[in-house]
């Protein structure tokens, strides 16, 4: 027995988690073992041992078979332990401005099932969650078993302080720029998790969406062989993620990655955040559509710029690469603090293709330390609007196996 | 018995290390304790538990003892393990570019002697580890014994990709700057390690100057009660470092913390770096010195103007407030970008107080998105010159205590 388990980040708590990732890794790698077999290779007593599998096999990630008869030789026969192949799987859900994006995986982390629906930006906080209803009931018929549903990653816009496993562990930051309609901040949020996590029966972890979309990129995307990762997405507004050390960095209450609301005009126009002549207010998509409109350039949405720029209209080309070097300029002096290796552009704005990456590319290169420039590498991202949905699930997996110890309680989020 | 202990950062090998923790943790929170009652206590496995106590204890990390007969009552008498309290020891070791600092620990981290040594910039590797070994003589004296001693933490001049325990873990950026007779760049630095861990008997992490200095104000100093640091030092070049969620980051072969290299300037002055118009040009010892000359100001070094500042002369208070102007502005971006709770500001120019350090804030504080202002805290930094020494000796104790493993090993830094 393990004393003090009170302790949720004492060396006890922590090493009570590395058993458990061990067991588990021993039955992914050997296959179905005896108690006896399972001891012998990890060095646990046999009571500690009893507990972690017991833990473990209440959650269903873990279940014992006895042999047929045929295949035992003599004696009473010896239970064997497997992990359940349905049991690790996970649900991401992106909650975007205008749309719901939903992605499973299964143990083996293989893509099982992703969808997505558009909704008016109006659709209120319970609309949402009967949406996500909707898309999951959808998933269930094929692949999707949600009594085996392991946890749920969600991203939301707006900042989050971190990805708690329960309501109150991560306050908001005061005053965080909140969207009406959105549960990104606050209570909204909690309410959210709460929500989900009662209809769909497993524990919620909520983040932010496009650092969810950063973490996606890291692990499956565009940067998926890169530990230190910086995300910009240039879209409705211009955000982002860090990815340091293979792990997704949040900052103090969750202001981390706000790469739009760099200054880079000191005299520039107002931002919606408060600030002056922030990134936003330049290569925002909205602002790259004005600014092609104020160039004589007729489009009806970002979309019809960003074409334009890629079959070469030098009007689209123009608005389009200038935006590309605000951003690379930015990100120099954040690349110089940090030394990420790679560094990947999203959002909308990547359709425009080279005449945007290449003048990223060339301020990023300027604006380094020349012993830097060769070691950075900058690529678009490529998981397109299901990244943060998938982020949602790289979150979940990030996370210990201890979450899988609560698939059904209704307050799941509460763990 | 532990499988598996080839591996070395799979589950195993953090199970191996999360039990040594454990076993140390449990004798430093309850004094001396019998195998029994460790083993009731930590939950390992007769064998595995006898395992990671020989292995520590063959380090002299822990001790065993049998209490003398009054106190027994009968049988066999039971043998009690203790950590040893000499057995911690650390040496911090700061090879700066025209002085040696040393610092040491014991195992209930508390400094226990300090030294430094100014020498000629040109002194070269072999000179410096001359001085280093006389000075390393001088606290044995008194408070070192060099058989106890469990691990050197040495910082350098110039970018280390990471705190190596061996050679060739972590080569240099290829061209990466280096000072002459400076160990900071590729072999000088494996040089380095190699000689000071054969001389003084111990393995040797070795890293940046500044970046152990931020560490030491994240475990020491300014900003001891923060995870997420920002320290930016002025002095001969602008340089800092950066601690992540308590952690201090690397990024990509090293370049991380290089504020001194975000371009303010576009149309600026050539910088060492290669770069145009880099913080470093402005707002160096150097170009603070020079700016306040140019202004008619008389003074031999940096240390005349900071005092001239420090006492509201206007020219000097003048350049020092340009100075952190450009300091604030570069560091708000950074600041957007990763969302740090503290920034911490040294070197030879915090001499000047409010002058540089208001300035600093201001420009922080108008660059930072509004939502993230009240949250961010600008303080000087409070540990000196000594600052990166004591950070060598964080580097140690942020190690795992299988480095206490290998305290005599003549090649004690490949491990």
């Amino acid at each position: 027995m393990l004393c003090g388990m009170q302790q949720h980040d004492g060396p006890l708590a922590r090493l009570r988690r590395g058993h458990e990732e061990l067991v588990l890794d021993l039955l992914r790698r050997h296959g179905p073992l005896s108690r006896a077999e399972l001891g012998a290779r990890c060095g646990l007593s046999r009571t500690t041992l009893y507990d972690i599998v017991g833990d473990l096999a209440a959650t269903g990630a873990v279940v014992a078979s006895v042999p047929d008869a045929g295949q035992r030789r003599r004696g009473r026969p010896v239970e064997r332990l497997a992990l359940d192949p349905a049991a690790g799987q996970a649900i991401g859900i992106d909650l975007a401005r205008r749309a719901v994006h939903v992605a499973v995986v299964n143990v083996a982390h293989e893509v099982v099932g992703t969808t997505s629906r558009a909704h008016a930006p109006e659709l209120d906080l319970a609309g949402r969650v009967a949406l996500v209803e909707e898309m999951v009931d959808e998933l269930s018929g094929d692949s999707l078993r949600l009594a085996a549903l392991r946890a749920i990653g969600v991203g939301v816009v707006g900042p989050v302080a971190s990805a708690p496993a329960g309501p109150g562990d991560a306050p908001n930051a005061p005053g965080a720029p909140g969207f009406p309609g959105t549960p990104g901040a606050g209570g909204h949020r909690d309410a959210l998790a709460g929500l989900l996590a009662k209809r769909l029966g497993a524990p919620v972890l909520v983040d932010n969406n496009t650092r969810l979309a950063a973490l996606a990129e890291s692990v499956w995307g565009a940067a998926a062989d890169a530990r230190d990762v910086l995300y910009v997405r240039l879209s409705h507004g211009v955000g982002g993620g860090l990815v340091v050390d293979g792990a997704l960095h949040h900052g103090v209450s969750g202001l981390s990655g706000e790469f739009g609301h760099i200054s880079v005009e000191p005299r520039g126009r107002r931002c919606q955040c408060g600030g002056t002549g922030c990134l936003e207010t330049v290569a925002s998509a909205g602002a790259v559509l004005e600014a092609y409109r104020a160039a004589g350039g007729v489009a009806d949405d970002i979309a019809a710029v960003t074409a334009a720029a890629l079959a070469g209209e030098p009007a689209a080309v123009g608005v389009v690469a200038a935006a590309g070097r605000r951003v690379g300029t930015a990100l120099a002096a954040v690349c110089n603090a940090i030394g990420p290796s790679t560094v990947v552009v999203g959002g909308e704005l990547v359709a425009a293709g080279a005449a945007l990456t290449d003048q990223v590319r060339a301020a990023l290169a300027e604006g380094l330390m020349p012993v830097a420039r060769p070691l950075l590498d900058l690529r678009p991202a490529v998981l397109g609007e299901g990244g943060a949905a998938l982020g949602g699930i790289a979150l979940v997996l990030h996370r210990s196996p201890l979450l899988s110890r609560y698939p059904n309680r209704e307050d799941g989020d509460q763990s």
